[in-house]
This record gives C-alpha cells, structure tokens and sequence, in this order.
C-alpha cells in the first residue's frame, strides 16, 4: 500500500521480504526476529519462511555476529570472570569416532586453562560427547549451571549437556529447521554453535571443522566457509577463534560405539592408544593453550600437551571430573567396568591388499543400526555396542583377516549393520598416499597476532 | 540416516528440501503438499518454507500444471457442459481504473459465448471488479454456484465473487503467501489465478497482463514471464488461453473509483467513453470471440464487438445480469442513480505544457486513500468516492487548469490523497511519443493452430 499503515512498529514480513530481495538485515531486525522466536510472538510460518530466506541468500559478517550474538542472549550467558584464569572451550562440528573432547578436557585443564564444556548427543551418522560421557555409569550430564560452575572451579573442566537457560532462540530456530530444510545453511549452523558455545563465558573457541565422507561438509570447500564464517563471527563477538579444517573421511581412530570410544580416550591418556586421535587431541589442546595463552606457539603446546599426558596428570583430571559429575572414577583404572557388548562379530576381507577407502557415513550409521545412536529422537542409546577397526586406510590386508569387529547387543539388528560395514571397505593392491589428519588452520594469523 | 525409517511414506520435509535443492518435484509430490494444505494435515511452517523455496527455485511447466490442476482440485469444479456454446473467460492481472470486465462480459455474452466470472476484490492500489459491482445498488456478488449457473444460463454471463468451494488450497496459500513475502512469485501466481479461473468450467481464457507503473509488475519482462507461464499451464490443462501484454503506465480511461468506473462502463456501452477503455475492451472480446470459436480472426472479433455494442446489444445483457444479480437495472440508463461522494476538488496544473507521465500507482493509491480500496482488510469501501482525470498523458495543458477531479466524503483523507496526485502529473515541454496500449500477444500462434 505504501501509506496510512503504521509504520513505526516491524513486521516480520517486511524482514522477510527484505531477505528474500537479498537486502541486509539491521542489528534492530534480526533482534526483532529473534526476540520473536524466544517469547513466541512471532509465528512459526513467518520464521520458517524467514529461515529458508536466509539459507538462500545467505548474510554478511555483521548480520551473522547479530544473528549469534541475538541468540546468545536469548538466553542465559554464564558469568566466569570471577574464576582465575583463561576459559576456553573446543567443539566439533561432528564426525564418526570423534571422541577428542573426552582427552582434550582434562589435558588442557591440567595446565590451568578452564574448560567449560557444553555438548550435544549423536546427530545423524555422528556420535555425540553426551552419550559417551553417560556410558561411564552414574555420569550426570544434566547439571545445573550453579553445578557445573562448581565442578569447573574445583577440577578445571566441566562437561555437561544444553540446559534449558542456554540459547532458548537456537531451540526454537533448531527445531523449526529440523522439519523445514534448513539446517544446512552455514549462516544457520555457524549463529547456532556460537551462540550455545558463547553463552559458556569463554573467552577462547578452537573449532574442529570436518570435512570428508564421514561429515555434513563432505567437500573441503564447504567445511572452510563454515570455518571462515565461525571465526569471524567469533572475532566480531570479541573472542579469539581458531579453525581447524580435518579429515573425516575414515573413522578417527579405530573404536565407534559410545563406551567403546571412552576405552580409547583412556587409553590416549595413558599414552597409548591410535596415533591419529592422539595427534589430533595434541593438535587440538595445543591450540587451546595458545588462545588460553598458556603457551606462545603451537609446537610448545604440543609439546606441553604430550607431557601433560605422560606424567598422568591428564589422567588423573579425568577420573577427578568423573568423580565430581556422579559417575564410576574406577573406570580410568579399569575400563572393563565400563558396559560391554554381550556378542561380537567380525567382518573379514575377500582379497589380500591395500584398504584404499573406508565408507566413513556407513560405518557410522552402522554404529547406528547396532545402536549407539538414535533413528528417532526418543530412541534409547545402548552404550555397549558399536565397531572396533582393526584396519584403517592405508594398511596391508591379507584375505580372510578381519577389517573390524562388530559389538553388538540385538541378533537383529546385525544383519543391516553387517550388510553395511562389508560394503564401507575397498581393497586395492596399493596403500593410498596418506593424506593429512588436519588440513588446514583458519583464523591462525589473527589468533597470533592478538597474543 | 539413511536408514532404518518407515521410506513408504512420503515426508514434506523431503519435498521442502527437493525444491530447496532445485529438484522437479513429480506430481504426487505436489498432490502430496496441495492435499496437506487442504485438509491442513501438513504445518503452516513447512508449508511456508516450501512456498519460499518454490519462489526462489521456479518451477518446470510440468511442475506447475501440476500444482494448478491439484489446487483446481482441491475444490469444486463447475460443470458446465450441459449448457450450448463455448465458456470463455477474461482474467486481469490487476491495474488503476482498469474496469473491462464490466464492458466485456456482456460484449461477448451477448453473442452467445457465455462468461462464468468469478471475479476478486481490489489488492493493493488496484481496484477490483466486486468492488465495482457493488457499487450497483443491491447488485449480489454473492450466489451460490448453483445461483450462479442460473444467471449464465439465463443471461450468457453471470459476474460473482470466489466461493468457499473453489480452490480451498488457493486460500490456505494465499493467507500464508500475505505474511511470508511468497506473493509475488510468478509460479505461485501463476498456479492461483489457473486454479481459480479453471474452476469456472471454461474452455478458454483471455489473460490481461498488466505492465507499467500501475501494475504489480512494473517491467514488461516480468509481465511476458507470468504471462508465458500461464499460457503454458493453461495449455497443459486442456484449456485455450492467450495473454495480452497491456500498459498500465497511466490508468486506463478517465475513472478511478467504483461507482465512477460503472458510469464509465456505461458509457462505453452506449459507444461513447474514452477511447483507451473502448479499444482495449473491444481487444479483449474480440479475443475472446476467437477463443470462443464464434470468429475467425481478431480483426473480425473487434467489429462484431463494436456492432454489439452500436446496436445497444451489449447494453441490454448488462441491465439483464444486474436485473438477475438483485441490481437496480435503471443504474443503466440513469448513471446517475450510482453513489455520488458529496464533495470534489480539483489537482491543477501549475504550469502549462503537456502531460508527459502519471504516476499511476500513486493515483491509485489516492484512490483508496480517499477510500474506494481497503488500507486494511476488514476496511469497508466507499462506492462513491474516486477521481477523474482531466487530463491524460499527451494531453497538452495550460497553467491553473484542471488536471484531475477529487470526488470525496471524508475531508480527513483529502488532503493526503491530493499531496499525492499533485505529485502524480509530470508536465513537459513536449508531448511523448505514444506508446501502444495492446504491447504484446503472448500463445496468439497456437490459439489460432487449434482452431
């Protein structure tokens, strides 16, 4: 109409139809939307169009750091600054046994660096922190923000899931994307995971960014635009952050399946353990110690890290953090106590060769099938099952040996499982050139020269 | 997942993220969301988020034909066969002081094509043929089909508003397309207009595809674009269709405003009125004369229209569908029975020259203002009220005279409506070159192929 309308109030569908022309969104409209979603007052078809507007045209760096700063304080945001020290927390955007946040933790937070970890559960092919924990028996994840402030004072990380108070916008926004096709959108993700990570009052933020056939960004390029998005966002939000763009395109490690994956993390501990998630882990909580200022370069903080490991310090935050959140400490002695699988398969080679490729997707929706995740939401996890590879790309195979072993609780659900994991291995008669675990580092410069 | 869920069952999600991906979505898909919209079993939202990603994405001709015949479907289809002659309707895309409707239906009536028009309500700045009508004291827009049918039997034309029973689907989308910025999709418009105008029960249809400053869409690409579209889909759907690119630079004829309009219509049923309307409506039913089969070419079509009109044929079907409809049939033959506002006013040229534009879609906005349109949806409308153009584009013009005549009730809303005609009239030094009112025939070939 263009007249005699009230034009000092907005309307979504203005925003939405500023979006929609690939217009870009003031700070005072996206925290019109946001407030919308939070208090209910806007309605769901207008966010869901509004959602599907900006995974189309996408947003400039200074509409996404409003978007995640809009969202973050749709909610609580944790006051830290009366703890000593610097915060600084990793997150992953999620892969198939991807465990490092269960080594990371407690390196870092040995040396004094605080880790305050909000996670998720298994999305998808992907494993989830949060499951894993709570395959450790009695491990509460559910604490409160009050409690979990308390655990992270007393044993320097704390490792709980989303609470109610946090990002109440990405609750909203996440489960209106679920069922609208927008979850992919990099704009969405990045606003979504800075805004749950921020609202842990850290300070500091290195990114794990995956990239290959076992991730959602299954080509690099994707993966560093997601990467490039998290950093800036995160630089305009007033934090340092670090990406790192790694392979995801087998399995990390060789143990996926939730208390599976928590043995190998003990084992990393005490120095033993796959060579690929220890580098990672080393690569991961070096990066912490930098942005935590703890150490000047990356090398000494490896450096560090490894020593942190092998005097058992690490270790001994482990079991400490377990014991603070409710759970069995006696299982960093003894893994055998963690739940186990009551039957095991294997999956042998056809032919002698090279394992050229490994199915990393299928082998996580295995894992899946057995069930250490979840087909529907309100599926129960089984903590015990899941898949060991005794084979990783790269290794020589003689026909008849086994690939993997196959733990599992249920007769039926073995089959669809193994049907799966034959088909994830190729063998050929020459080992692949090794590619590298990370592949490159996002926003490093800049982390460097704020020190 | 990829796994283990029910996959018999199709998932509007799935269909979103299709679209979303630029995917041609088949025509049980479509059936699948047009069904979910009808009976509301699929979400606003993610009918919201699929209407976004239709109007980003398109759709294929085979994609829309099939959500125009699914939303043609979803309601009551006139069954008219039973009735002599062909069926043949006219369509706008909406203008200012566009009022052909009211000329062309008893034209083309009264040489035995028979008109079944369900007509809507102004949008916007443009008015609209109910609201015309029902400036016609007692004249009913409101029958029932059944009604309906019994008017086009008796008098060979028969003018109403859309029913509950046609295109429930378009009405649900519609609501959802106002508040989600998804109007002015071509697709969807498209889809609208074929699934309303289709359940006529017509054999053919003369498209008036509005292009200018008045008109939704103000680039001839845009027009020729929904045009093609709607040509395409009606061709699809079994039907004869041709659409006429027109300009709406300027309003058509001297009259904006209802009843004003009526009285110009009745002018041009008594062979008088301005020479625009006269040329376009004679246009329109000559095309709907060849459409219709009852001429072999357009030239023909125009002076069979024009005899019909001289011989007072056209004029007598008029009064008989007012008669019919519950009107006042002496509004024919005395105009003056209409609704007159009780003031006027007059916008003056401040110098002399000629009028080298009219901002049309400013014209017609004063027009609501002054309240022959709703600002607001329960708004009630003024029949009365409207303006007359003195003076129209090429018109040479000399300082002080009267450029247009403000006919209003309400002194509050006179003053805004003049600030915006006075702002409406350019005036030149020369008169510009005149440009042609018919700009392009779109589906001309084959409409004359299939005859």
């Amino acid at each position: 109409m263009g007249s005699g309308g009230n034009h000092d109030s907005m309307r979504a569908v203005d925003i939405i139809r500023k979006k929609r022309d690939a217009g870009e969104l003031s700070r005072e409209e996206i925290d019109f939307i946001v407030r919308g979603a939070t208090r209910d007052t806007i309605p769901d078809y207008q966010l869901a169009a509004w959602l599907m507007a900006v995974l189309w045209r996408g947003m400039s760096a200074a509409e996404l750091a409003a978007l995640a700063d809009a969202m973050l304080h749709s909610g609580e945001v944790l006051e830290l600054s009366g703890l000593p020290g610097p915060k600084v927390d990793k997150h992953s955007t999620g892969g198939v046994g991807d465990k490092t946040s269960l080594v990371v933790a407690p390196v870092v937070a040995a040396e004094g660096v605080r880790v305050p970890m909000i996670s998720g559960r298994g999305l998808g092919h992907t494993g989830g922190t949060l499951d894993k924990l709570e395959s450790i028996p009695g491990f509460n994840v559910n604490l409160s923000l009050r409690e979990f402030r308390g655990v992270l004072e007393r044993c320097g990380c704390a490792l709980i899931g989303p609470t109610a108070e946090i990002s109440p916008a990405d609750k909203k926004f996440y489960a209106l994307r679920d069922v609208t096709a927008t979850i992919e959108s990099p704009y969405l993700i990045c606003a979504s995971i800075m805004s749950k990570k921020l609202a842990e009052g850290i300070d500091a933020l290195v990114l794990d960014v995956k990239t290959g056939s076992g991730a959602f960004m299954k080509e690099q390029a994707e993966a560093e635009h997601l990467a490039r998005l998290m950093v800036e966002t995160g630089v305009r939000m007033g934090k340092k952050v670090v990406a790192l763009i790694t392979d995801m395109d087998q399995p990390l490690g060789r143990a996926v399946g939730n208390a599976l994956e928590v043995e190998e993390c003990i084992d990393i501990l005490n120095a033993k353990g796959p060579a690929d998630v220890r580098a990672l882990c080393l690569e991961l909580s070096a990066w912490m110690f930098v942005l935590g200022e703890r150490t000047e370069t990356v090398a000494e903080g490896k450096e560090l890290a490894a020593e942190v490991i092998a005097s058992g310090r690490a270790r001994d935050t482990l079991r400490e953090v377990i014991r603070l959140q409710g759970g069995d400490p006696r299982i960093v002695g003894e893994p055998s106590l963690l739940p186990r699988a009551r039957h095991e398969a294997s999956v042998t080679a056809k032919r002698s060769g090279y394992v050229t490729s490994i199915h990393c997707e299928q082998v996580g929706i295995a894992s899946v099938i057995l069930g250490s995740g979840r087909e529907k939401k309100e599926d129960a996890v089984d903590p015990a099952v899941g898949i060991t590879l005794e084979k990783k790309v790269g290794d020589a195979v003689k026909a008849g040996e086994t690939l993997c072993a196959v733990h599992y609780n249920l007769d039926s659900r073995l089959g669809e499982a193994m049907t799966l994991l034959k088909n994830s291995f190729e063998i050929g008669p020459a080992a692949p050139p090794a590619s590298p675990l990370v592949r490159k580092v996002i926003g490093a410069a800049e982390a460097h020269t704020r020190q």
